[in-house]
Parts: structure tokens; sequence; C-alpha cells
């Protein structure tokens, strides 16, 4: 359709049936549902009738081509107007083949394959009737409490930006041409991920210029990369839920960036304006939401129950509805669904694409690029000779989908036990559970001890059960479950080699990890091919080269840390500091245990001096730093060399540093690398105190380095 | 003087005189001082020079009438206009008297005995010299983990306000009339209580609507009040240290409150602002602060020794100098100095009220006040029949006056066992100390276990050393250190009444305590006479009355926790709330250990029905709400009963609860009392989105209890 037909077609709907697009209502309330019926409660609660359901405007959750084409089909037959449903579904690291959870496709700093993850998904996805998917997250967090933070990618405003970008283009792609695409609905608008207390969906309140600074520049990014959609947040941002947050929505979103498309509720987040007690009933709720402007209400009926009535009595405009429908219409017609209401849905294609080969191939790289080494006491990579004991109860586990993996399943999935007999004659490998993820008995430990006493080498795979984290999955206790240390420090008593794997979704306390291991990986949740992949990791088939993109706590009193925080007015570390009136605490450092951008490597590379192509800088000039690496090591791997600045003077507080770019290189043993970066004036703006974002003439240090503490620096000025 | 005569003496005041006022120096600068010479080193560093120091405006910390006096008499001699030196001092609990910390007294409720609590230290510190006090820290706090908590009277603002302005009223009183009171200077302007991490100094967020919310109504009761200065916090705020904080300063402080007193930096906290980030040497940081309205700066010389150089440059404009000036004239001439230079200085009155029976009588009161009874399993008052062990390092310390007493000494200090011996015979306490803050020997625990097994009952003196809080001294761990918590067991398996007693500066994690004891006490820092007053308390002499003013956590991965946090779109509580997906943590309640306002008596309070006068409200009339609270035990004791009030819809989210009014009722054995609060409008507004401070018409609902969590309620309306 061109955009007069879609006029056209809006004004031959009836108030109800505008009012109907603006629901979005899961799978079982439509007719070809698989599971029709199940929720005949909710439906009776949500005071929705079968009538209703035939105006709906999309649908959440449905799965697989069989399905959405018999829903589409009876839909498309009932609405009197012929308007298709939007098929949208949570998609979000894979759909059947499961990638690495985000936060370690973070650690990759691998872009290119993370948008290759998220291309794949889509393909899975669309063939099977998905047109939307709730993704990316893109949610800036320095909150390890909170189970969430394994669905971004870390702490960092510039990373995740730039991942925000690559999952946006993996997912839409070629998105009107091309129907193995889908579009993308990046979330949650805005600053979900800092919870107080790291307690999800709890009060979130910062100045307007940490905001801009800090949380927004990714959700920024995603829309400048062209996606489709914005969901909105759960929590309250200064006192307003965001789901029903004027300024927010109107004033950010639409009028000063310019959004155009659909901006959908999260599940429930209309009628929760509610409990936040800023509505008093369902009928405020909807007019609090839709003079938000949100277009669409999901999974709760205030707009479908109460709009007509607001509408009538003069509190709402229908021109308001009116906006917003359309707005759904044009996503449809994008997608071409007016022509195509199956779109790519098709159950031939699925089973070429789903699980194939080249599907699972991508996984198992990205795994083994996101697992992080955090120690490597001359332990890895491993000896395929000798005999290995793998215990703890991520040994034979399926459970390392993590969370969010609702279309992968147990049977696709490779456990590291199976991906260890890559490597490994069946007697060469002794296996035991050792104990559950939060109980254990002798019996086990005895197991355990009787298996490890008979290998070489004992790898200890521990971790969290993927419930700990993900949505509502949020801890106060960030340490690995006491009963898996107890396991681990069993298997340290042994006088062996200790190769400790942890399987979880939020930066750990490791502390007791670390000391009783002789190497560490953070395998994070890795997908249907983590067994694989680690086994190339631990035998150096793959050289690791992830890097933490979240700080790893020294404990959970420390939270929240991050790299790029403000030096204060009494730093601990300055030359001329006392011993006592700094900003410290009394008994932990305030170092985390392992930095931002921190990961090992089989390799070992050494920096070379680092250079500036000049001292001054210019508005219209750029600078080129220039680094030369070398990997001086007889291990051919791979290097992400990072840059950073800091602005030594502003008219606010600058971070201590802030990454601006950075640079993977792939060094065989002995070869260097000159690894140049370019550094222009508009790397270099920040929200001032009046929230211009522009720079300043003055100083600078850039910093060039493996992690964000081990750099080396140069001073420059940008002149005005 | 008058105020022609000050402003006469501006005109005669040279540009450097001028100048000189706007320095505040320690002590031991000044020609006259006991410790001269001490400090030239930093004297060299800050490029002062002793013509600099004849022009100063006022003295840090100077302390005694001899002192005070000789310095004030040296400089008026050499001062070429004879203007005097304004004596400042960190007078915080108590001057030689030392009460209990602030956070303590605030556990009493008892405004009359805060106020005489700082009358008592205005007349000590009075007549030692002292002309203005740095107090209070009204700084609202909701971090434990930070050490300065144990000076701000808790987490609650409407608390916080009403004791802000008790210990004004305490400190200044007649000011202008009675040489025994000291100016106040309220402080940290604005918001260090709320540093990230709980780290002193640390980096300060929030939204406007959350600082007008919670963090400034203190400030401004204290001012309201009367409070003569302000000091800046080390802090930023939004991204700007507060001390070149203009928005904050000239603008909120001055033009909209119209404080047109003295503002004085923190120590240091005008240099800081080079370390912050925003000033790029001493002269801009001197530029920032004179803008931003910083009348003094503390300890560094930014001002002496780039102020003129300013002006010349028009930077700043002479007037702003001239501003300042005046206004520290204004002050010491309120305090009389010009005609009485030693205003109350005077070694006959220091021996007369200095630690006077009726200043010991007072703190001790007030300390047996402050000391809340956590958990009692008939097991206190003790018998004062049997045999006593008292072990633990508090059993016979004299490190519980806290931090910030530096007026204070040991050898007036009542320990523990001290306060024992006037309820019992000597042969009836057995005392050892069972370890010390942070390391034990067997030798310790074997003398505790030891004598122990010869008592009826244990008493175990536990808790932290004073450094482990106060300025700069936070904690990631806010336990009990770990080897007292093991004395603590010790004792507990001895199968005997074992009662915890805590002296600490924070509130704690206290799960050990509370399981390993059959009574636990927290005493907090009870001051000079803090071993009387427990033993008043424990031998119930004292029925126990505080109400805690934090919130225990339940661990430090739960802080922040507060009592008058918002709902949230998914309360874990509510009657539909799904298993998982509510605001909560996997492993720990969301509920503190025990809540704001909680506190046992060795009496029991029974609560009768509530009633409301009317179930509707008008801008114009109050609504009374009453209460019959009955003594139903057979002890007389005092009752702090507490009305807390819910928004149930606001144009923003608005707190679970919000403390409103409280009163004490005394009660005998069996006797009843009407408990009468009355409710205004006014006590309803709050700051909508827009920053407007009202109320709205609507449902509320107002709660009665013995603390925020045992409430019993009704709901009202407010009429438009």
């Amino acid at each position: 359709m061109n955009e007069n037909q879609l006029t056209e077609l809006l004004e031959q709907m009836t108030l109800t049936e505008k009012v109907g697009q603006l629901i979005q209502l899961a799978t079982p309330f439509f007719k070809g549902a698989s599971d029709r019926g199940e929720i005949t409660g909710p439906m009776e609660n949500m005071n929705i009738s079968e009538d209703d359901i035939k105006q709906t405007g999309s649908v959440l959750g449905a799965s697989g081509a069989h399905e959405t084409i018999n829903i589409q089909k009876v839909h498309m037959e009932e609405n009197r107007l012929g308007i298709p449903l939007l098929f949208m579904s949570d998609i979000i690291h894979g759909f059947r083949t499961i990638f690495p959870v985000p936060l370690a496709i973070g650690c990759s700093w691998d872009l290119e394959l993370a948008e290759k993850s998220a291309a794949i998904a889509a393909k899975e996805a669309a063939v099977s009737g998905v047109h939307v998917t709730f993704a990316p997250m893109v949610d800036l967090s320095r909150e390890p409490r909170w189970g969430r933070v394994m669905e971004a990618t870390g702490e960092d405003t510039f990373l995740n930006s730039e991942f925000a970008r690559s999952f946006v283009r993996g997912f839409q792609g070629d998105l009107v041409n091309d129907n193995h695409k889908v579009a993308s609905c990046v979330k949650h608008f805005a600053a979900y991920g800092a919870p107080e207390g790291g307690r999800d969906y709890n009060t979130v309140d910062m100045s307007e210029w940490m905001l801009r600074e800090n949380y927004l520049p990714a959700y920024k990014a995603a829309l400048d990369e062209g996606a489709e959609m914005v969901m909105t947040a759960f929590n309250i941002l200064n006192g307003m839920p965001s789901t029903g947050n004027e300024p927010l929505m109107r004033g950010i979103l639409r009028e000063e960036w310019g959004f155009d498309g659909v901006l959908i509720s999260d599940w429930g987040a209309v009628k929760e304006l509610i409990p936040h007690g800023v509505a008093e009933d369902q009928k405020q709720a909807a007019e609090k939401a839709m003079k938000a402007g949100v277009d669409i209400e999901m999974m709760t009926s205030c707009y479908v129950n109460h709009v007509k009535e607001l509408i009538a009595e003069e509190k709402l405009e229908e021109t308001i509805v009116d906006e917003a429908v359309l707005r759904i219409l044009q996503l449809k017609n994008k997608l071409g669904l007016f022509e195509h209401p199956y779109r790519g849905a098709s159950e031939e294609d699925e089973n070429i694409h789903i699980l194939s080969p080249e599907h699972r191939e991508a996984s198992r790289e990205l795994a083994a690029k996101s697992m992080v080494l955090l120690k490597n006491e001359d332990t890895l990579p491993l000896n395929q000779a000798g005999k290995v004991a793998l215990v703890g109860p991520f040994a034979e586990s399926t459970d390392i989908l993590g969370p969010w993996s609702w279309g992968g399943s147990a049977e696709d999935t490779i456990t590291v036990a199976a991906g260890f007999a890559n490597y490994l004659d069946n007697d060469q490998l002794l296996v035991s559970q050792g104990c559950d993820i939060q109980n254990g008995s002798n019996e086990q430990f005895e197991d355990a001890i009787n298996k490890a006493e008979q290998a070489e080498v004992i790898v200890v795979a521990i971790g969290e059960h993927s419930d700990m984290s993900g949505e509502a999955g949020c801890r106060a206790d960030i340490r690995v479950p006491e009963v898996q240390l107890e396991l681990l420090k069993k298997m340290k008593a042994l006088g062996k080699p200790v190769v400790a794997v942890l399987f979880n979704g939020r930066p750990l306390d490791l502390r007791e990890v670390i000391e009783h291991a002789d190497a560490v990986v953070e395998a994070w949740y890795p997908g249907t091919e983590g067994g694989t992949a680690l086994a190339d990791l631990l035998y150096g088939e793959v050289n690791p080269s992830a890097k933490l993109t979240m700080s790893m706590p020294y404990s959970v009193g420390q939270v929240p840390i991050y790299y790029n925080r403000y030096n204060t007015g009494r730093p601990k570390d300055a030359p001329d500091a006392q011993e006592r009136y700094v900003s410290q605490y009394l008994d932990i450092p305030n170092e985390p245990l392992y930095p931002f951008g921190y990961g090992l490597s089989y390799s070992r590379f050494e920096y070379g001096n680092m250079t500036l192509s000049a001292e001054q800088m210019t508005k219209e000039e750029s600078l080129t730093v220039t680094v030369i690496v070398t990997n001086t090591s007889d291990v051919a791997g791979e290097e992400t060399v990072q840059m950073y600045v800091r602005d030594l003077v502003g008219d606010v507080v600058r971070p201590l540093k802030e990454l601006k770019g950075f640079k993977k290189v792939y060094l065989q043993p002995g070869e260097s690398a000159e690894v140049e970066f370019q550094l222009g004036e508009d790397q270099l703006r920040y929200y001032h105190a009046d929230l211009e974002h522009k720079s300043d003439a003055g100083e600078f240090e850039v910093f060039v380095g493996t992690d964000s503490r081990d750099v080396r620096s140069k001073k420059f000025c940008l002149n005005s």
C-alpha cells in the first residue's frame, strides 16, 4: 500500500477497530493457536470479547510457521477490513539456535559476529512467522545484583551503542525487501538498567545530566540505525513510570529525537500505572499512557476497555488514537503484510534454516569468542593426552542456554561433557555432578573426589541456574552458591591442577573461585554450542580473546562499580592523598577484582610506545593515535586493543576514562602490528551542566591498552 | 555596631584585608596557639604569609578559653582595623561532655533532649571560646556502608527536619544576648548522604525531584529555625561539585530560600575543585567557588592567593567579595565580637560548666533513651542478684564516645564495666575482653569462657572501633567483625542467657548476632555516660524506649533500604502478584531485618482501634487521628506512637508510607491513653513532576502504629 491507501484504510476504520490495533495479546487468545483456551481465566479478567480479538492489532509469542499462518489466516477472514496481525516475540539471543547471552556477546567485542548472530536469529524467527523481535535490550547497567544484566552488553555507553547498532542491523537488514528479516524493538526506554538495590522493576532515579550522558545514547544509537520500535521500561524515572512519562516519550523520544515508529508498553506496564500509584484505575492508566505516546498496550486491556470512553468524555482527542494506529499500519505495511500476510513464515524454510550447520557454527564461534579467561597459572590449554575429571552441576547440564531462550531446547544443546568428547577418548573423561546448584550430598562429593583422584586435571563446571538471573532474577548475594564453592575447594585440596569454568548471567564476587583454581574461565551462558565452544577453548583450538564488559566486583558491598567513574575531590591514589580522608572503603579496595576490558589470552601481547600524530588537535582535524602491539608468545592470537580518553578539566566532572575506540588484531607468534585510532573532536563532546552537548578546548589524556587498567597514555590539547 | 558602622568598616578595608576575611585557618597558624609551628610545612605549601594570617577572618578548631583568648588578643592587636576572629569548631554531639552520636539521638525520637544536648554542647563550647559549631549535619542517608551515617539522625526527611530544628534551637537559642550560645552551621549542602556505593566523598546523582522531595527539606528546616551558616558538601551533585555549584548555592540556597548568612566550604573543598576536574588550577577553583557564592574557604588558600588577580582581570566583580565580607562581618557583629571579642570564653566558666553533674546527667538520660532494644527473649532486665560475665572488646573500653568527639576524653568516660558496678557488688561482675575488635587469641577466648562459666548470665559487648565509622570510615562488609561473632557464638554455646550489646556507628547486618543472643541492645556510641546508661537500661532502672531511625538491613546486598520507598509496578506482596515476576530478591526478603521506627520496651503496649474525626478532609480543616494505646504489662514505660500517611494516587509515585507525626506517651501498668494527631492539608503536599509543591485531592491512607511495619490504618479523602 502507499501512504494514501493507508490513510484511506484508517478513515474506513471504526473507533472500535482503531482501538483494537492498539492492543497486543498473547497467542492463546487467537483461533488457530496450538494451545488455545488455556487462558480463558485471564481473558475473562481482561474483559475482552471474541469481537475484540478480531480487531486486535498484534500477537505476542506465537511460534512456528504452522501456528502463525493458521492464526493469520483465521484473522484475515474475521477482521472486517482484512488488516493483518503483527507477530512479535522475544528473540533475544537466538531463536532455536541459541547464541551466548548478550552480556557474553558484549565480551566478544565482535560487532560483526554480534550482527551475524542477530541475522541468524532473525532468519530463524522470520521463517517461523515472527515479524518483530523485542530486542535489542540496550539498558546500561552497573548493577550485578540485577538479574537482567545478562540481557545487555555491559556497563559502557559507547560499546553498548555500537552493539545496539550491530544487533539492529542484524535483525532488520533490508527489512522491506528481505522477508528473512524482522523489525527490531529497542528496549527498555529508559534507564531500566539502574534499579535501586539491583532489584528488578525497582525505583530508578538520576539527574537528566546522568541520563543523557550515560543511559540514553544506546537507545538513540539503535534508533539511528533504524530500529522500527521502542518498548517502554517498567521502572519509574524520576518519579514517573516510563510508560506514563510524557516528557520522556513525547518530549525526548518523539519530539527531540524525531522517532515516528511504534512505541509499545512492556508486558502489562500500562495497567501497572495503578500499583505505581499514578493512576487510580485502568481508565486513568489508559489516559496517561496514551498521552505519553504509548501506541500498543501489551497484555492488559486498559485501552480496549476505556479509550472510547475517554474520547467521549473529551479527555483524549481521537487524533491521538489515529496517530498511533497509523504508525502501526505503517509498520505492517513496511513489512509488506497487507500483500503478504504470512511474510517469511514457511514450514519448508524452517526445515532448511533452523539449527542449520551454518547457524550452529556461528553460535559455536561466538560462544568461544565470548568466554573470558580470567586466570591461567600455566594450566590452559589442556593437554589432550591425559585423563580429565569433569565435575560440577554444569558438567552435563543443558541449562547453558541462559534466560530468554524459550525457542531453544535441551536436546539440541551440546553439554560440556559432549563438547569434551570431541577432544578425548571415552576412557579419558570422568564425569561427576559433584553437587546440585544449591545443595549437595556427601555421596555426590565422594563421587567427584573419586573421579578426580583418577585424573591428571580437574575441570569444575559451576555457576548459577539460569533462573538465578534474567528477568526478576535478582540476588543480594552474588557469590557462586556455597555448596559449589565447597566442591571447588574439595577439588583443589586434591593437589591437582584445577580449572574452574563458570556459567552465570551476571558479574559475580569470584574471590573464592579465583583462590581455589589454577585457571578460571567465565563461560557465561554460551548457548546451543556451549559445550563444543568451551572444549575448543580449553583444548586450545580457539585462543581466548574475550574481554569483560562489566567490572567483576570485589564483593557485593562494592556495587555499583564501573570503570568510567569520576575522580571525586579526594581520590585515594592522589600523590598528596591523606591516609584516611580519601574516598575509600576501610575493608576492601576501591578497584574491582577484574576491571572492564580485562581478559587473558594464551598468547602474550606486549605494547610498545604509543605515539600521537600531534600534540594539538583542532575541531576540524582528527588525531591519530598509534601503538605497536607484538605477540611475544609462540601462540597465534587475537588482541582487542582499547582506546580511552579523559578530559582533564570540564564544565562538569568527567570520567577517569571513557572508551572511545577499540580494534582487534590477530597476530602470529612474534608478529607486530601498528594499531591506529582516529580521534576527532566529536568524540570529545559531553553534556555540560546546561545539557548542551559539546567539547571544550583544553587538555586531554588518551590511553591505549589491553584493558581499562593496564594502559599507557599521552596528553594532547584540543584548541578552540 | 549598627549596619552603617559595618558598611563604613567595609569601606575602610583594603582588598587584601577583605580577602583575608574569606579564609579560615586552623589554630596552629595563629600566634597564641598552644601548638603553633607544627604546620610550618602546610603553611609554606599554602603560600600564606604572616601578613595574610593577620588579615584572616576565622579560626578552625581552637579550644579552651585560655588559648582562644590568647589568639584573639594577639590578633586584635595585629589586625589594622581590629576585626576580631571568628572561632569555629566541630562540636557535633557534645564538647567535653559527650552525648550519643546523632544517629543514636535520632533513635530517642526526643526533640527536647536533643535540643538540650545541643544547648549543653553550646555552653561548654562557648565558655571555651567557640563561636560557631559545624553542626548539625542533617544529611539524609539510606546508606549504612557510609561511615558518616552516625552523624545525622537517620533516613527520614520529616524526622531529620525536626531534629535539625531542635539542634539549631539548642545551639543558637538567644544567640545575640546569650554568650553561652554558639552559631550553628548546617551541613553539608547538599545531599552528601547519598554517595554512590556508600563510599565517602563519592559521586552523588539524583533527579531534582528526588533532591527536593527527600534531601533538601532538613537543610531548609535548619535555616527556617535560624541557622546562621551553611557548609558546602564535598560531593558532586549532578556533575558539579557542590562547592562550585552555582545553581545550587546562588539559585536554590540564596535566591529561592533567601539565605543571607555565611556559606563556608568544607575542609579544603575549594581546592578540591581541581581533583574533581572542574578547575584547572587554584585560580579557577577560586573563581568557581566565589561565583557559586562560597564566602569562606576552609583550609586552602585559593581565595587569598588568587581573588585579587581575578578581580584585576575582571573575572570577578569586587562587589562579590564585598558581599561575602559583609556577611562575615555581620555574623561577627551579631555575636557581639566587635564589642566583646572573647564573647563567652572564660576559664572560670569552664570550671563551672564543663562536665558538670547536670551535663553528665543529661548525657546519661539521652544515652539510655537512644539505646534500641532489638530482641528480648525474657532475658532483660537483668536480675541484680546473680553473677554476670561481661565479655567483649567493649567491656572496659572507653572507645564508646564515637567519631567526632575530640573534646571528650577517655578518663571522663564511664565504661560498661564501671556502669555495671553501680548495680553489682565486686564479686558479682566477671570481666573479660574476649577478643579485640578485629583479632583475637585462644587465650582471650578461654578467659572469656572461663569467666562466663562462673556466671548466670553473659553480656557480650561487641561492635565497631569508632574509626570504622565517621568521616571516611566506610565499610563494604557491614557485619560485626568475624572474631567478635565467634566470641558471641562461643558464649551462646555455653547454654546460658546471652545479652549482646552493640557499639557501632551504622546500621549493621545483625543476622548472626540476633541468632546467637537471647537479647540484643543497639547501644550505638552512647557517649561519656555510656556505661552508666547501659547499666540503667539492662537493670531496668530505665525502660527502653528508643526506636530505629534507619532500617537495619537484612544484608549489605539489600542496600539502599528504607521504609518510605515506592511500590513499583510489580510489588511482591500484591494479592494478584505472580510468584516470579515481582520486584524481589531470590535469596533474601525485600524487608529489612528491623524496620524504621522499630524498638522494644520492657512494657507491652497494645493499640486499640484508630478513629478519624472525619472521612473527608478539606484544605482548611485538619483531621484528627486518634488511637488508644494501653500498657498491658506490669512495667511503666514510654511508647513513641507513630503516624504515617500514604497518598494512594499521585501525579508522581508516592511513598508506601511517610512519617507525618509522632507522640510519646508514658504509661503506668494498665494505663491507657488516647493519642491524638492532627493531620492538615499542608502535610499532604509533595513535589509534582513539574516541581510544584502541593497536595492533590483524592484518597489517602493514614497509619498509626508502634513502628513503620506494625500499623493499623484508615482511609480518608482530601476534597479539592
